[in-house]
């Protein structure tokens, strides 16, 4: 993975080279800390490891039951979808298994893909650590009642990630449904690069020990100096750019396979540095089609914001036909890769010309060992700006309120959150 | 709709009912500055119209000599495609003609999509005011040759909607294609209740009558009083969360039917207000998924958030079947949508919690008449909040310099802007 920092340098919010020198002292002291989190696989420094801990033979053992379906369902929400859709996504090029999530319970879109799908042909794929998630337990259940009144035996089709104990693993015993375990120490938006994560992947006749691979060289990268490792480098720079302003990251990919990517990196950012009034918020963009839609505000709107502009160096290019159009022969000879990549350069230098900061980013393919590497750095990047931040990056405290507000509310048990539900201040207008 | 205001009363960032009476005298002469622009059909204004001034009638019989496609190719980028991708997502239930878009240049993607379409069976309807929108031309060119390479013939399966002159108009002339008028003084971003809107909806067969109702009800609300207009005081009330501190707007409906609403919200709110240093980041979120991902960050981050939660009253449900999981029971008996529901009200009441500023909107479905009152309230609320923050609404100067940029850098002219791109300072991190 290639970093390039140079449109932060010196512009508004941004650093100086002064200031880097000083980051990177910092760095050396918050990376002994994460090797020894490492070291002693630690909650959540563990997941720095699984390039080398996770185990694709044993992936793909596990699932070799089910041969290759016509579509695999991922049933999870969260950390136990986005990393599995993020590789999906990047990678399709790679299979004809169509790969579903189902990440909410909205009861017409789940009612529209049940009907959608070739239920004996798809393999399910319960993801929940604890076995108890509501989403994610309503939605199984929900399908295994699809499958069981179209006449499939979902015992033969399912499979389950979870945890060594609960509903899930309880379930895997009493119908000996294949199973994956969650590793340890690995939180759910953390747990990409494991099971969790290359599951589907696999199933689906991906590359996983590619992406694999891609996240290894990045690992091996990690150093006591930000300019050795792209990720680290990325987390100190967001870091020091929040702490003078740019509350908000805007995830801008120039691949429309990389658009999951930018959902995954929305949670691990968010839901890992957003604490105690700190953090940054990601807004996840797309190029070049948000140039028509947020470079505006990007451009002249507050100076609150970092953008972040990711692309592989290389794609397949389709030909732009040379046209007679007027003012359009320009178009001509070139490829819509061009056009994009000139809108990519053109956007990264229009920002940088009102000295707005923004970083570039860029892997030489999106491939298995491109993902790969997008992925680990993006992670030892959330870890390094946790470090440099001292907040906890690692839990979530903050989610557990509505949960139980929730679940009072369908009568799951008695929770004072529920009632201050039906406390609500109204002031509404028709 | 139904707009409630009672979570941003006297929250941190928040306001008084003090404030909302001197926000009140603003609205009122904001107002009438609206009704002048209206009446004169200004550049803008008149976008507000349209619930009056669109014929729904002319949009059908244009379309008449396509019948029943299998599927529409909409050729367009930023507001020439959100708007009608917005109202086709919403009412995807009442079609089976499937809706495309063409809103990037990435090879990879179109490639994928011609493949997958069938060409013989599929309406592409190329939209650009000006006819020159390069990304736009470009795919028009690659989607002409793959038409012509399969044996089909273009010209009878295509039809344009553009300005009264340009490269467009004149493709119209010379090939008699069925073409639809842009109508003047209504920027794109402001253009769903339009032709460039409501023409893919008429050729799917959707209630682009209902979405034009729809609105229409919500122009009838607009008054000079935030107290009786949904879509003035979502805006009111915004900027005057902006002004104390709440830069970024997070759009979370909880609904997967409105996922691209929040999208269209998007470029309406950012491009429209993001200027002079001054607007509001809209951050695209979804219920519940996201509660997974941002909501920690929503509710322990800086507090510099508006939540913005969006519903239906009433949708179709699926029953959660009854089940002897552990510490499940309590979903047995309810729908996803109670689920749903439940979880969107716990959000809110856990923002509420913390004194974070949250908005609930409310429609009565995502039907037709929804989807219009949602988009017509949005725009007036987006007109609102530009007049009382005195911005330029209706223009995007800081999308020119990036074009002009990347126009240089295929060869299509000399501008200084494409020189400044080479000029870029790297520090490159590997």
């Amino acid at each position: 993975m290639y970093l390039d920092i140079g449109n932060v340098l010196n512009t508004s919010p941004g650093i100086t080279e002064q200031t880097l020198d000083r980051l990177d002292d910092r760095v050396a002291i918050a990376h002994d800390r994460i090797e020894e989190g490492r070291e002693a696989e630690e909650h959540g420094y563990a997941a720095l490891n699984l390039p080398q801990t996770v185990d694709t033979d044993e992936i793909r053992s596990a699932l070799e039951p089910f041969g290759t379906p016509e579509a695999v369902l991922t049933v999870g929400i969260g950390g136990s979808a986005l990393g599995a859709a993020t590789i999906s996504d990047a990678l399709a090029d790679q299979t004809d298994v169509e790969a579903h999530f189902l990440d909410n319970v909205d009861p017409e879109d789940t009612a529209a893909l049940l009907d959608s799908l070739p239920l004996d042909e798809t393999v399910l794929n319960v993801v929940s650590r604890s076995g108890t998630t509501a989403e994610t337990l309503a939605n199984f259940l929900v399908v295994r009642e699809a499958m069981e009144d179209a006449g499939v035996d979902w015992t033969e089709q399912t499979f389950v990630t979870t945890g060594d104990e609960g509903n899930l693993r309880n379930l895997a015993d009493k119908h000996d449904l294949p199973s994956l375990r969650v590793p340890d120490g690995v939180p759910g938006r953390f747990s990409a690069l494991s099971t969790v994560g290359l599951a589907c992947g696999a199933l689906q006749g991906i590359d996983i020990e590619g992406v694999v691979e891609g996240a290894r060289s990045e690992m091996d990268k990690l150093s006591g100096s930000l300019e050795d490792s792209p990720g680290y480098a990325y987390g100190a720079v967001a870091y020091a750019l929040a702490e003078r302003g740019a509350l908000t990251n805007a995830m801008m990919p120039y691949a429309e396979s990389l658009e999951y990517f930018a959902e995954w990196f929305a949670q691990l950012w968010a839901e890992s540095l957003g604490k105690e009034g700190l953090g940054q918020t990601p807004a996840r963009a797309l190029g070049a089609t948000d140039q028509h839609s947020q470079l505006q505000l990007y451009r002249a709107g507050p100076r609150d914001k970092l953008v972040t502009l990711v692309r592989p160096r290389e794609r397949e290019d389709i030909d732009i036909p040379e046209t007679d159009l007027e003012g359009l022969s320009y178009l001509g000879g070139a490829g819509l890769g061009d056009l994009l990549d000139a809108e990519f350069e053109a956007t990264e230098a229009s920002l940088a010309a009102e000295d707005r900061p923004n970083i570039r980013i860029e892997v030489d393919a999106v491939d298995a060992h491109g993902i790969g590497e997008l992925m680990y750095a993006m992670e030892a990047a959330t870890v390094m700006y946790g470090e440099l931040a001292g907040v906890s990056t690692f839990t979530q405290p903050a989610v557990e309120w509505g949960k139980k507000a929730a679940r009072g509310l369908l009568g799951g048990g008695e929770f004072e959150e529920a009632d201050a539900v039906a406390d609500k201040r109204e002031f509404t207008i028709e």
